[in-house]
């Protein structure tokens, strides 16, 4: 039983008890470590993950060899690199454990044998995707139109509960600054 | 008959001529001169389209007053203010032609009595925003991997169907460049 997927699947769909218990047994559970990678650059990106309790981070390393984290997720909150796998390929990203972390994970073929018995999840995964291609929209958007600093403090209105959870020079890496320029946006703002 | 249409519908799903028939009865047709909007800021975002030949660019006014080209949809993207339509909200965004255009275009409401009917749109749909997250997904890497130069030629790899057809200066806006700039770096890679 994973109340907190069933609240999530509720968002969109209803399901009874009988066939939440039968989607259910196509997920995995995972248990992961605080800093261990779920998947690694080279991977076959073949999962997806639900977030149940935790925080991943995904990163790609860049030329200077720095880790560039590109995406949080937490509390419902999937996760994967869905270029990598819609097309079964090898990926180029890192998906690492911010906190202990517990997800459902679900491989390509489990999931297209789930939709076939269970169609209406069809609908899930498209109101799923839906709404991270609408927040990646307004993401774009906000990099056109916002300075750093302005970045810093719209991130922060819009998830508070992550400027608290996230340490710092990770905070400062996914909004592209140096942290030494995130703690001076900071201390700006207490003075 | 839209023989487009039915090729990506043929990408993801199978539908039989009559199906096809009532699935398209839910649509419109549009036709958009250059120049012309579809959308503007403040309008209710209520309809998603269908680029069936031309080309669109969503963009939105800056504080500075310029217009900021945020994405741009040929043959068979769709395109609209994701949120907005989802959330029945007005917009902050345009969409304009950017040639002569014809599009199919469904409301919130038609799309719902479409899923009623074909739950086989669900699946299409499915299909269509994980791609398109997916995208973005690359996009947002790109904003942190590349230089600016990188950035075009990277772009010129990907679309080269794009270069021929965008005006320069849209191109560079979208790429957050100024004409000036992205003319420099083409004139250096012919020298």
């Amino acid at each position: 039983m994973s109340v907190i997927f069933r609240k999530n699947l509720e968002k969109f769909i209803t399901l009874n008890d009988q066939n939440f218990d039968e989607v259910l047994q196509y997920f995995d559970h995972k248990t992961i470590k605080k800093k261990q990678n779920l998947m690694e650059e080279g991977d076959y990106c073949s999962e997806i993950y639900f977030v149940e309790q935790g925080c991943l981070r995904m990163f790609f390393i860049k030329e200077n060899g720095l880790e560039q984290t590109t995406e949080f997720a937490i509390e419902q909150w999937w996760m994967t690199d869905n270029f990598s796998f819609e097309r079964r390929l090898p990926t180029t990203f890192y998906i690492q454990a911010v906190e202990p972390t517990t997800v459902l994970s679900i491989n390509n073929d489990k999931r297209e044998a789930l939709f076939k018995i269970h169609p209406i999840m069809e609908q899930y995964f498209r109101m799923v995707y839906q709404r991270s291609y609408a927040a990646s929209q307004r993401r774009i958007r906000y990099l056109y139109e916002f300075t750093r600093e302005e970045l810093y403090f719209h991130f922060e209105g819009q998830y508070p509960e992550f400027v608290q959870r996230i340490p710092q020079y990770m905070l400062a890496s996914f909004l592209g600054f140096t942290p030494e320029y995130l703690s001076e946006i900071r201390s700006k703002r207490r003075s």
